[in-house]
């Protein structure tokens, strides 16, 4: 009960889906890491936004439901699976137990003796990252997928024109 | 005033002179953003602890002085300075100062027109990581110049023996 | 007026639609800096040319036209848009314009308050790296979409060969 | 005649189609070198085991043949193909001819005159790692494409559960 | 009794210490596996020869001692400590102690849970890599502290010619 | 005789000493192509300038004094001396010659078979990087050392403040 849990992903947006996340595992767990994976890509169709873009959509639309007990934290990759729980390990306080939807999340863990848990995702159809995305780049009702602090501060940065243009081009920056 | 601040540093470990600055902050700041520099390394002479390990010291070091409206966020090095702006930049949520009392971090964010803000340091002479780091490797009070909680920390994760034994080692892990 | 422009590409290999780019662009501008992207790769099916190779096709065809007033530098990915701007910028030379046909780099640079310019392609249909590079794999004649000098420097160094047996392999090298 | 082979797979898994080859290669020259491929990556649909378990395969496996005069080093990659053979030599006491079947690995080593030599691949529709991946994953009978040892070791370590479990994932582990 | 022990050294170059180690731990163990530490590392004063390189003066000079059941592997570092046990296991076969005089790889086995064992260094006063690379510097004798496969192989590489001329240099390859 | 000559140097700054050596070169070859080394280091006390402002000097330098027929090209160091060769190889348009005062260049290139010379150093008691950074740092006559339009242009960039103020700082950027 008195335990500090992990829970890790892209949020690339956050949405509705993660809010309702983050409201279960605070309802059950003392305190929250999040961790922001894929922390240093952005600017490209599946990370469109930079970690830091994303911590201040989780600050805004935690502290608009007046959510507190959880930090979020930026992960990096390395691609190299093999020490990537050393590595997030190293990087964050103490976790007693990990939430994770994800296969890959859930065996390198458990690989490691982690304890983990899994919730059911809310309404999956819809709210996911990739609709979000898709609805951004094809002009559709994205904000409605999105907590409406999310939405405003996506509306001031300019985010809906960053996804559509980056959309449109294939290859790397050069 | 309504401002977010940045503050960077390695706090190896947290100290009362971290903590002192910390306080004076957030008198002055609306929040206060600090980073934990160099956030890769660990279990060297100079960086003796985790990330991890670090954010847990301020945590329970800002908590136990009632301190709230802070984040701390992990920052690994590059290298590469003519870089390192922007690589901060992508992984922290906006900012409007930089305090800092290392000329190099002033410079950068000079060179790319950042607001920076000194202030004097607490105690300098003994209250630095060095100072701590030199009496955890010689047996001498160390526990003084650190919060109580923090020193209570050190204690459950054995880091005075850590620094002892990795002060003893020349070169790298093999 | 009298400025430096900075204009990126691949390069892969040089052909005549750069070529008239080149030209239009020294015709606006006073010096022209070509920035050789992805310049760590080579000999895959999409990068199949080193950097040293690109310079030396750039080098030819420029000299054969009797252009002056350029240099060629090689600037290497990090696949961490973020600081891509920065990278680039401490590699190169001072640059007042951004000559670019590529949605990414235009925000790129934008974010950055950059100026930034479009000119048209050239014969956008067949006069693209990706179609000189498919020719050569099957056998077609991409002589005739490249300038002679390059042309003449791919048959030295055996880069059709090179595309061909490239092309013919998945997954890395080992 | 009196010569030191080196021979370059993934071997994801050791199948026995590379038994075949390392039999032949033993039969032809003095003493066989096993660069191991992709050696960083592991948990990937692609790569699912580490580097060290594809070194204890190989062992058992040529260990059961009563096959000697071998040793398997792991060789990282890192992408950059210009400096891939300096990279591989310098990790690899020396050698004097290559086998492979790549036409990459064969084009890298011939642009630096290295002596290259073909085998005929054995049983190719079926033995290969990308068929043994596919029944791992689909629950038909791998079992029969591998040594008795392979076979009996990716038991012990849940092999088939975590091509299974990882093949279910997209992106990256966060 | 029945173990695999792993034993990780820089070996620069491997000398007579090390056989004896090596020849020590072979009669306690069932198999040895020898990490090769710093493997990307060469033609630096403290590393001058390459892992290459060193897997040949291993395999030499075991192989003239008729010792057998032993494995070498190079090991890259990363340089991030907190990573570097979970970077070793993935790349090596399953072992079940560890030997070493390090102070810092103890600590990082121990804070895994490994079991570790430490065995008398012999001669630690001249058989040392730095007072091998000191006399090859200063035209000592340096064949003495070193077997003679070891000796006559770095005389056919030019080893002492090497470790002269870039103890001359400062600063980088550029 | 029509031979392009490679000539690699850090040029922290470009000083008069260099542009005697390049003058020289210039006398004997047909090209020259200058690497300038340790590209992605800059703001450190041995390496206070960006690659891009060396380009800078360079070009400024040895356009005032009528020079031609030459290129300067960033190189990044990777640290790994085995692939270092191959990396700068691969970055720069073919060369026959290398001209280099540095015993490790002189030995990596070597060991490849590739041709060197070495050319006196002009008032090498003063007319070395070392110096001038020392003179910027303590206020003294640098001015002197260094072509008058090199002496320009670190006006132009505040160049003395930044050596002096980034010689203040120990440790890294955080």
């Amino acid at each position: 009960m008195a335990r500090r849990a992990l829970w890790i992903g892209r949020f690339q947006p956050f949405h509705l889906g993660h809010l309702s996340m983050a409201r279960r595992i605070l309802g059950a767990e003392r305190d929250l890491l999040i961790g922001v994976g894929s922390a240093q890509y952005s600017h490209t169709p599946e990370n469109p936004f930079t970690a830091g873009e994303r911590l201040e959509m989780i600050s805004r639309a935690l502290h608009a439901e007046g959510l507190s007990r959880w930090t979020a934290v930026p992960l990096e990759d390395s691609g190299v699976h093999a020490v990537w729980v050393s590595h997030v390990t190293s990087l964050l306080p103490p976790f007693q137990v990990v939430y994770t939807n994800s296969p890959l999340v859930r065996r390198l863990f458990e690989e490691r003796r982690a304890k983990i848990l899994e919730l059911p995702l809310w309404k999956r159809a819809t709210h996911t990252g990739t609709e979000v995305r898709r609805r951004m780049r094809q002009g559709g009702d994205w904000q409605s997928l999105v907590p409406p602090t999310v939405a405003a501060y996506l509306g001031e940065i300019g985010g809906e024109a960053r996804v559509r243009e980056i959309g449109e081009t294939r290859g790397g920056s050069g």
